[in-house]
């Protein structure tokens, strides 16, 4: 069996590791050699547009994931016509497109905040108008880590929003004064078997995630969060990983956003959980047996971010578990994280 | 930096595996590209002999470590002249022959079973008299697995065993009946830090390590095989992970071999232990501060041998962790092992 990867950072590298003792192997398909999963697994060196590669690629592998959501469309559904892709290219759609998903999110039952297309810069004030303030505009595509985000407090911001990011479809959202950030993280069988991992705590620093806890103990907010994304997998047919980011406000959930895919927000499975999202990813698309999502004791994972730390005093705490991912050091980027598990329950 | 490691089996893939998140590259030198550690790491390809590929191998690698025993003695002594190989070359070289390798043992006050070196049949039925039967002849060098062994129950075996052995270096053994067999793994830092993983009770089957379960408790046995790994570290300067093996018997250890290396009997602390004795002995070897040895749970492992296993019901096996090799099924030939840990402590 060979898993067609699409994307080859950190992700499709803990995908591959995940994969080796299940004696599955990995293609990644990244634009360059030089990225994370290079490092333990072989790279189809393409463009995520060149069908002629995609061509070739689709025909060394049995099944074909994707590891990031701006994935063109295009290829991905032109591989589902050939060959099966896990997550469905469904899923990949809505998450692609702010509108979209949050329109789906609410015809599914999950609430949101509010929100509202905007095309145009009247469109904007219209829709501060509507919705109030504090709200944040975001391109409705391509953004992530913070990126083509601003924070509206007050009309004298609009103009600048509208000059930062105008001339292509954005949202604007309300933003929500919550009490905190959690995610679900969730894996569908092929066979329909769903097994869920514990609400993980988040928080996010300028617009990245910078860390997760887990387990965030809280059987409403779990029974709330497991029955939305039963619901979300079933309408999309899902195969593979799913998680949802939630914010939490009087203890109600509202979704944020979603992703197709195993997530920075499920790092701590490797070591705090008995299956780690990606062995159990790797397991759902192949049609095999879920693992076991249980936990082994109180994960906190912790994001290296932009620049790198001193590995010989991360490496001296004994719960630490450091995760470097051969990336080069440059402002805002994920370059690593840390697991410490405490094994006090 | 980026380690050597002389061979490229399952030991070797398994540190290339733990080397990865701390961003140490791994080349493994071995016969062929079809071997475990190709999956997931670059092999140098070469006979463990040849002087110039050797030569160009050390000029790729800032440190060189060895999976197996039965690497050239030659070899390593050579690389440990023109770069730091651990663990020491005088480690390996006691391992490799089993009568220096016990004489060592008693040297070092750690008693062993009775022995004689056997070079021609008469010598063989001087020591069948003089430690007894039953008793078991073994090739000096070479053996594993149980391979190069023959059981002697009476005097009408010692032809048939000279038969089978004779013409090379032997070692007639005293054979102990043990009320269990246990290993104890143990890493040292180039500081000479030093930690110690718990007593891991073994089950061997036709000579072949069938099982592994850990920890095995037993404070006074604990202290006993400390004391004695220290003063064999103590005494070789030893770095990385040493493994010895050892017959109990009346609560009374006897060292039957030592490894110089990551070995079976260690392999579920990939899962049972904070930090796996893979990671553990490319810390070591590498300079780092040493992981916490401490377990999550207890661990038993089961080798996979001959014939796979049926891969659905192992992985139904909530506690159950698959690894295969990669390896095509053989008689007597490790594919694979399972690791089923029990979270209650």
């Amino acid at each position: 069996m060979k898993v067609g990867v699409i994307g080859g950072g950190q992700l499709g590298q803990m995908l591959a590791m995940a994969a080796v003792p299940l004696d599955i192997e990995v293609l990644c398909l990244e634009k360059s050699r030089d990225c994370p999963a290079s490092r333990v697994t072989d790279i189809f060196v393409s463009d995520y547009y060149d069908r002629d590669k995609i061509e070739a690629f689709r025909h060394q592998v049995d099944v074909v994931t994707y590891e990031f959501e701006n994935v063109p469309i295009e290829t991905v559904r032109y591989l589902s016509t050939k060959l099966p892709v896990y997550p469905p290219v469904e899923a990949l759609e809505v998450s692609q497109e702010r509108i979209q998903e949050k329109n789906f999110f609410n015809q599914q039952g999950v609430p949101t905040a509010s929100y509202a297309s905007v095309k145009k810069e009247s469109e904007l004030l219209d829709a501060t108008l509507q919705i109030g303030m504090p709200g944040i505009l975001k391109t409705c595509r391509l953004g992530y880590d913070g990126k083509g985000q601003f924070h509206i407090k007050s009309q004298q911001d609009i103009a600048k929003a509208w000059e930062a990011l105008g001339n292509q479809p954005l949202i604007y959202e309300q933003k929500i004064a919550y009490d905190r950030e959690v995610s679900l993280i969730v894996v569908r069988g092929k066979d329909g078997a769903i097994a869920f991992y514990p609400l993980t705590e988040n928080q996010h620093i300028n617009g990245i995630l910078a860390t997760s806890k887990a387990p965030y103990e809280n059987e409403l907010l779990t029974q709330q969060a497991q029955r939305y994304l039963q619901t979300i997998m079933h309408a999309l047919n899902y195969v593979g990983v799913l998680v949802v980011e939630f914010f939490v406000k009087e203890n109600q959930l509202l979704a944020n956003e979603m992703a197709p895919r195993v997530h920075n927000s499920g790092h701590w499975t490797i070591e705090g959980a008995v299956c780690s999202q990606f062995e159990n990813h790797i397991r759902a698309i192949c049609g095999l047996p879920l693992g076991s999502t249980a936990t082994v004791g109180r994960s906190v994972m912790t994001n290296i971010i932009g620049e790198l730390p001193d590995v010989e005093a991360v490496l001296k705490k004994p719960s630490a578990h450091l995760h470097l991912y051969g990336k080069k050091p440059r402002p805002g980027r994920k370059l690593g994280h840390i697991t410490d598990i405490e094994f006090v329950y």
